[in-house]
């Protein structure tokens, strides 16, 4: 079987390091978000995927929830020091990284390109494809103002109410073609439990995308990023609300509108099933909490049944 | 007493150490060359520019003789993990400035208004002005093809024949307003004892500033850079000679022309002080080289005498 994830950061991630264990890590492909990407400091940063990057390297910091094991903060204290803008932390290791990447894009190379080198010098064997090499950016509306993504979910800690999102760009940005081919031909394609509005919406906001997935809904499985009403983390739970969405499985497959042909959801959802299925999904009821291996491993296997 | 010294990087900064003990640093202005700088992993970086304002807040790493004491190299160590360039040597304290730098001229701040910030911030208070805010850049033509400055300097560790040299970009370049007041309105200019031919030169080569020192010729104080009929460090003795020029005092004196009306040259070149003077200059004659702090006040008490 040859899948493609559509995924954003950790929850993906996770995803992706729990199909590697059912399924050849060379038969897997994620089509990850950019809209979080920034420039700060001279240097292009890509959260997402240098999260799913650091994850399947086995790297990640498990203390954290984010950036580099054994990670040192030398020069952002300096930076401190300086007066620089030290809000978003950027770690010594972490730092090679973005060094390397906006390096190799100076000298020509793609998005595309640099992902793949940094994934084969880190032993990642899960293919990473940004979803596009044109820049996007989503931005929010707040009562604070017009806010970039970095800006609300670091700077303001996602503590901010949100009027409207965009993603700035996409409409004129071009998927890959190893994105469209991945897409096209993938056995399954499955979206992860990632933050519908702001990790899976500008993948799919880039031309092409939703296309593809309308037109195989059936090869479709998206794994719900609600358990139990609620967010497992971040401000999925809250921006839903706020922008007049259902905080439920049933509100998130409206979102999405009639691209899934499976939905796997929690236990704590069952009731929800009847539903999603009246929406023409088929619904597969299982654990979808990853922190357990165990649990992990059974939502693989149901992605993958 | 007013003085503006024209410098280059460690020479210059070490006379302008030696000023700042026999005249107020508010009194001295650095009008400092930028045909080194470069953009290397997304980041603007300013090598003469560091090397005086680290020289002269005390935190220059004598040991390596370039960049900051109590330096560590944790970025470099990683970026060299994942094939990246690594052989521009950048420190972790040194990134904070790069950071720092790249991320105010994205904000649009000019290189000059970025230099006074981190002088501010590091209590430096000799003003230092890059002679330009626009782009120009020293290229060598050697027999190893076009290479820029940070290439044959460090890459090649200046051991390569040279055919000649470029600063590209240098006759379109705008002095500041900054320069060209301090330059005209000075007691008294300096020209650092700094390589003639890639310190120097970049600067006399952006317009209007050669023009004010042929004007002002009777206020300009020349240091010369050849002790002993050498160099004191770095390639200018090996350029001088590949480039057609004598190594010696006079030999530099020819190629800066008619816009030095005082020569302080070393005990060692006494012999070249007739010659000098046939060139309509005034010749001091005293020890030049600055290793030893006495030996640096004396040049210092030479060049406002």
């Amino acid at each position: 079987m040859v899948i493609t994830v559509l995924s954003g950061g950790v929850g993906a991630a996770r995803l992706l390091r729990a199909l590697s264990g059912s399924l050849d890590p060379g038969e897997i492909t994620a089509v990850v978000n950019v809209g979080d990407d920034l420039v700060l400091h001279g240097l292009t940063i890509c959260p997402d995927l240098d999260t799913i990057t650091y994850t399947l390297a086995g790297l990640n910091n498990d203390e954290l929830g984010w950036g580099l094991a054994g990670e040192s903060w030398r020069v952002m204290g300096e930076l401190d020091t300086l007066g620089g803008e030290s809000w978003f932390q950027l770690g010594d290791r972490d730092l090679a990284t973005h060094l390397y990447r906006s390096q190799r894009l100076a000298e020509g190379a793609t998005k595309t390109e640099v992902t793949a080198e940094l994934c084969a010098r880190l032993g990642v064997r899960i293919r990473l494809l940004p979803v596009t090499n044109d820049v996007i950016a989503t931005e929010f509306d707040t009562d604070l103002g017009r806010l970039s993504f970095q800006e609300y979910f670091v700077r303001h800690h996602h503590d901010v109410v949100v009027a409207s999102i965009d993603v700035v760009g996409a409409d004129r940005a071009r998927a890959t073609p190893e994105v469209l081919e991945a897409l096209s031909s993938a056995t399954r394609i499955v979206i992860a439990p990632s933050n519908p509005l702001i990790s899976i919406e500008p993948i799919l906001a880039v031309p092409g995308v939703r296309e593809i997935l309308e037109q195989r809904r059936n090869d479709v499985v998206a794994v719900s990023p609600i358990v139990g009403g609620q967010a497992l983390k971040g401000p999925a739970s809250r921006l839903l609300a706020e922008l007049g969405h259902a905080v439920s499985c049933v509100g998130v497959a409206d979102y999405y509108g009639a691209i899934v042909g499976t939905w796997i959801i929690d236990e704590a959802d069952r009731h929800e099933a009847n539903d999603l299925a009246a929406r023409g999904a088929r619904v597969v009821v299982t654990t979808t909490v990853m922190a357990e291996g165990d649990n992990a491993r059974r939502l693989a296997e149901a992605v993958l049944a």
